[in-house]
């Protein structure tokens, strides 16, 4: 199952990305898009047509650095040394983006948790998130040989390995949450319900059932819910989490939830279309099998379409966070992140190692 | 990595295992063995020199009954059904003999606590045993087409199915822990240290550890390593859960531990003996792998002294428990029962299918 956020990691040139609430269904050919300013925004500075500045790829790098740090301690190499290191190959390969952390993070933080609260379920979501890509690229399954352009786990270490390795990483990722979750931010009660949300993502309904479908070519299943299944169980259960690990209540998981799922979706939408435009330039087919892939179904003005609708639905979510004021800029900007790629990402690569955006200026063009 | 317990049940003829404390070391070709009983067994009928009856087969026949009826629950067929199907098939195969539940569930009932608090980490025992066992009979692990007389998982369902279906048992395994344990008998804070004890045990430093020592044959270790890697992790576990989810003492869960570990080591020592007798019987060669087989390595004098060395080790950590009087008596059971099979166990076959134990005397015979 390759989910979103699956790419590789952003790094140079431009920053700021500016947010906006939306005023009318944004079009998003347009680079300069128009949002409404929600007048509820708790914000001194807000007004009802005041944008807020948020600097996402600053806020982005520097959680990706401590993630990196505290993914480091977390897998230190020790007895029985290859299976560490096989396990450390895929969670600590360089430039990953660190998607699902930053999202639980940034869920968190807005309920005002301090991030240290949320660090070890972030790690965790690296964790079983590689777990389940080294599982994914087994020859029996998608028999990949390459991911963010270097050998896939199996390949370097061997399937035995590969498949020991994904069998150690899930269960560390439970352990990391219950054994370094601090219980002066974090009461038991709802450190069980992020193992239970974590159980749920992985498992049959899950991740692993988005991995059926893509081995049966989705089934009878509509490409929607075989999307939905393969490319946003991730992003809900990083979104979640968040919530989770803060105490939020009920709906507002929810909605969490809903919005996650939604940037997920959105996310690898977009990279169908870009990997669309790439292989159309290169006159090659697209790889992804059938259901997959929005684009191989419905094609690329469909897909453009639904990237329309997937952006308002899961801004419309945030709009119950408000009251939140500006902690919530950085959940609004990853929908315009995933659908602008709005600063270069340097090494953001498809499964092939090709370059998947460049810059915003590609990345609407391609659209 | 096959486990200590991945053996078939019991299920007919003698009943009642005669226990007593150990008098002296015990010389297990004895058939009438003696033990001592601790003067301080807080049963009104205990005395220096009594001995407790304890039915071993019946109380381990109608739990098997009740975790067999509860993981049919726990497992129901739903979407996608073919990975559903794929994981009953391996949890609900006809003649298990749920030795991990069942050894949980007793070490949770020594303290006075309601077996119903202990039945959902029984069945994760059994979830997180069989994805682990699937794993292991994969062709690029143990390779194994056979398993308890039938065909193993992959080869029924294929290799992308197999990995899946374990894929989706352990994490099943710990939502069944968090949704199910009652809360009116666990508190939340046992339930952690129970998600944090699984994840020990099937992980990098137990459980995949012992498979991977079973890849490499053994490596650098000695044979007592690989061994309680390989066989002692689940059997540790399981009895260290029962202690955990009754809030017993750290020094009490700690020889829980050394019971559980010794007693898995111990159990397939025996097993490694009676193959070794029916292969030579044969004229065959045993399958395990060198370090895997204190047999193999040592040859069967030497493990029958090891058979008696850890039957008086497991007995020897019961004796901590004398205060909890006849409730121990389940615990010491599984000892003499390692050993002697004492009842006839139908089924309990080899990975070829084949009877590895038939009852008491031809266990003996066979030592």
């Amino acid at each position: 199952m390759m989910m979103a956020f699956a790419t590789v990691i952003p790094c140079s040139s431009s920053t700021s990305s500016h947010l906006y609430f939306p005023r009318k269904r944004p079009n998003f050919r347009n680079q300069q898009q128009t949002f409404r300013c929600s007048s509820s925004l708790s914000t001194p500075s807000s007004t009802s047509s005041k944008q807020i500045q948020f600097d996402l790829k600053t806020y982005w790098i520097t959680l990706i650095a401590e993630i990196n740090h505290k993914l480091e301690e977390a897998i230190p190499i020790k007895y029985p040394e290859q299976i560490y290191e096989s396990m450390r190959y895929s969670v600590l390969a360089k430039g990953a983006k660190r998607a699902p952390p930053v999202m639980c993070i940034a869920s968190a933080e807005l309920f005002g948790i301090p991030r240290r609260a949320a660090f070890p379920t972030a790690c965790a979501l690296e964790m079983v998130h590689a777990a389940s890509l080294i599982h994914d690229d087994l020859p029996c399954m998608d028999d990949d040989i390459s991911r963010r352009g270097r050998p896939t786990n199996h390949a370097i270490f061997g399937e035995d390995m590969a498949i020991l390795a994904g069998d150690a990483l899930f269960p560390l990722g439970f352990q990391h949450i219950v054994t370094n979750t601090p219980s002066d931010l974090v009461p038991e009660s709802r450190i069980l319900r992020v193992i239970a949300e974590f159980a749920r993502a992985v498992g049959s309904t899950g991740m692993a059932a988005g991995q059926f479908l893509d081995l049966t070519n989705g089934g009878e299943n509509s490409v929607e819910f075989v999307q939905e299944k393969k490319f946003g169980e991730m992003a809900e259960c990083s979104a979640a989490c968040g919530g989770l690990l803060a105490g939020a209540e009920d709906d507002e998981v929810a909605r969490l939830r809903r919005y996650g799922r939604a940037v997920g979706v959105l996310y690898q939408v977009v990279d169908d279309v870009l990997e669309a435009k790439m292989k159309r330039e290169k006159g090659e087919e697209g790889k992804r099998r059938g259901k997959t892939s929005y684009v191989g179904v419905y094609g690329v003005d469909r897909a453009l379409e639904m990237v329309d609708e997937l952006r308002v639905k899961a801004k419309r979510e945030l709009d119950g966070f408000e009251k939140y004021g500006e902690r919530v800029a950085p959940l609004y900007s990853f929908v315009d992140y995933a659908v602008e790629r709005g600063f270069v990402v340097v090494g953001d690569q498809n499964d092939d190692g090709g370059i998947l955006a460049a810059d915003q200026n590609d990345c609407m063009a391609a659209l």
